[in-house]
């Protein structure tokens, strides 16, 4: 039985894994870096120490400090939540070393999932569908060419090691191809410390929709449905829901097998992602995210089933609490990443104290957050001041539910994109349920659709703000 | 069609019909007193008109100033929440009269319901089991005495205009039964207008559990289930729940059709709840509120069902949107009335300003609230601060839920009843889910464990607050 648990985290996350533990009875330990010491998840835990300044190599990335902090303190796992040492296998590693429990799958999977080259080798042996492709690109081109076959253009390279778009380049002819080889194997090694590159057939405008498994220790491996995070920004998904307005009951079933089986195959254990590019009704392995998502809440509310509690329960040595047919979906969510950020100045970041705050609340909606009212903002950190998560009995009602939700919500202070998810939720092809990951730079009307709603919202805003006027 | 809905309320319900509203495409208007001016519904409806002073009688009672309101405004109907004009038959009729939908049943229906003695003849008609007992008192002790034949002491005499305790005496002997009715029926003229009485078996430690029905004005009458409200304080609820532990699917299945039956037969219009005695596996009509309830979260929670939508749309003349047969329950949702009172000092209430203020979020919990931080909670007023819904898979999830968004609720500035709501979540006695109306007077624990979690909470408490340093 585990006790205590150190959240190797900040931030909403810490705030989302420590309800978990509280809910299990489990102590918690936060460690903060000096920009976090007065937020909301360093006072929320049981226990906390200060892990050093700011920058997360000196912090939030310093595994030794945490190791020794978990010891001291008696904490007998490490949740590591999103982004940080979550998918790091040095420090799965180095956990196990300490006698801690990594709450999170093996390093030798991290490994694996780490590597987009070998995860795509994993994909095929479990018979999952992937991108026509090579594996890892050859010096030689014409080599190259011969195991690209037919593939045909366009191309797209990409860096064994990383994600987030960054070393992605996409090529349309033989000199692009050329050209992305000479520069991204570079760009990969800066970035990821790997110069492996492979190339798959790039492909237009997909859908990006993923599955949720879990996987205890004893080969128990279940798929909760999918999530549609189409709805992206640079490479960074900004509105994700569950389910897809793009699955049959065919191919949910059909997807959901193939993420478990992958799963299986790799000897995946704890809560994890099989991403997947969707495209005129075929699917394709995209990566393992070997860890707790942001977006898992949208699966939560149509599922009741607590993604985090079950990754405590799976560290802690226990069965899954239900078994595939189990499983029930009802409803439909969608969440909204709220940022400290200006969509109509390029999305610029807007740090800074948080004057009035007032989320949205009653029926159907659940807000995930690490900010209060005089909370400032830290400028070190990704701007991110909540996620908004609204359900409805129908995409339809959640639809109409998230625009009431975004119409109450009052921060004062900071700008936030507030207006961006208005426009995308009263966007036409949005409603239509026609998404893909080109749709925020395609819709050519958003920036003047936000303009709009920013201008007709102007006036309930002053109006709301008003009870606060006391404090300004 | 409507198009604009004037609320004629306050607090949280005002903001909770406004929502539902704001999710249909209708615009809001507010009416609010002189102390509800910067208050969070004035400022969230589209528009809002001043009442009047505080006193209820020349603001929130005041039809004739809230109907020339609604027609200045062009609302075409008023919701009037639950309180104050929510169950007046002159209201209802008033608004009729005026040509403005009146979101409840027909001033007919209130005028039944309203008299207890009435709707206890309808139930009987009905076919619904009431308590054994009388209908309006007889004068004449000897005339009583064949009327109640063998029914036997203890006895209830209860006044037919009211509710909430007023009036109601318990009777063990012929000796306090006479002196009962010498007093109550003068109690019952004072408070309610009418003198009548009426007497029934009193039912020792029973449990209250109600049925939520919702019929529209095609017929069509469906139950979404019960409430267990067994939790009380001086016959005002405290903790509610759904579904309640003391049902089996057979019981479940009579009650809802029982409450159906007799809703049908009364031709009852909108949202309501039928309310039954429980005890000792047999149940017993109690009265019929002809409203939303405050405690309607709890059955959104665990059906999915949009309560306050529902009533809209019916009073719009639309169908129900659920037949019988489509209505699903899944997990429990226990509800906290949050309330800025002392439980350790006899439940005073401590109205003021709330200078921190973090409301509990994440997996599971909804808040329906009509306060934010800065807010001066008026002393004219019934002090509720939010009420608090933690749903879970399983009643045993839904309390470790409810404890942990207690645990992180942040309200500073006045006394709050949040340390009742800790001792009763972990209360042997509710955790078994073995409740009457009498818990909170029976468990003579509970001060004593109230002050244990008061002490024992007090770290975490100054540790929490500590995100509000600045401010204070």
């Amino acid at each position: 039985m585990i006790s205590k648990i150190l959240v190797a985290n900040r931030g909403e996350i810490a705030v989302r894994v420590m309800r978990a533990c509280r809910e299990l009875g489990i102590n918690t330990v936060a460690v903060y870096s000096e920009a976090d010491k007065d937020a909301f998840f360093t006072c929320y835990a049981d226990e906390a120490f200060l892990l050093g300044p700011a920058p997360a190599t000196l912090s939030y990335l310093n595994m030794d400090k945490i190791i020794e902090i978990a010891k001291a303190s008696g904490a007998e796992a490490i949740h590591p939540g999103y982004g940080f040492l979550s998918e790091n296998p040095a420090f799965s590693r180095a956990c196990e070393k300490a006698g801690i429990v990594f709450i999170g799958p093996p390093a030798s999977v991290l490994e694996l999932t780490g590597n987009k080259i070998t995860a795509r080798e994993e994909a095929v042996k479990a018979g999952v569908p992937v991108i026509p492709g090579t594996g890892e690109c050859p010096a030689d081109f014409s080599v190259l060419q011969d195991e690209l076959g037919d593939i045909g253009y366009p191309l797209i390279v990409k860096p064994a090691g990383g994600g987030g778009g960054i070393g992605m380049v996409i090529a349309r002819n033989d000199n692009d191809l050329q050209r992305a080889l000479s520069s991204s194997p570079e760009m990969a090694k800066k970035y990821f410390g790997v110069s492996s590159v492979y190339i798959e057939k790039y492909i237009e405008k997909p859908r990006h929709i993923e599955f949720q498994i879990l996987a205890d220790t004893k080969g128990n491996v279940v798929h909760l449905g999918e999530r549609e995070c189409s709805i992206q920004r640079f490479h960074s998904k900004v509105i994700e829901e569950a389910p897809s307005t793009a699955l049959s009951v065919e191919l949910r079933e059909q997807m959901g097998t193939a993420a478990v089986n992958l799963a299986r195959s790799i000897g995946y254990v704890g809560a994890g992602t099989i991403e997947f590019i969707f495209s005129e009704g075929r699917y394709y392995f995209l990566e393992v995210n070997a860890r707790i998502q942001v977006e898992h809440a949208v699966t939560e509310m149509t599922t009741g089933i607590d993604l985090v509690k079950e990754q405590i329960n799976i560290a802690t040595g226990l069965d899954l609490s239900v078994k595939q047919e189990d499983i029930k979906h009802y409803g439909w969510a969608i969440e909204c990443r709220v940022n400290a950020e200006d969509p109509l100045r390029n999305f610029m970041p807007s740090p800074g104290k948080i004057s009035g705050y007032r989320s949205p609340g009653g029926v159907g909606i659940r807000v995930d957050s690490g900010v209060h009212q005089g909370y400032d903002i830290p400028d070190c950190y990704h701007p991110m001041i909540s996620k908004l998560v609204a359900w409805g009995i129908d995409r339809n009602e959640a639809i109409k539910r998230m625009r009431r939700a975004l119409s109450e919500y009052i921060i004062v202070g900071v700008d936030t994109n507030l207006t961006l998810h208005k426009a995308i939720m009263e966007n036409p092809r949005f409603v239509s349920g026609d998404l893909d990951t080109d749709f925020i730079a395609r819709e050519v009307s958003l920036l003047a659709d936000m303009q709009k709603v920013k201008e007709r919202d102007k006036p309930a805003q002053i109006r709301m703000s008003r009870i606060f006027e006391e404090l300004s």
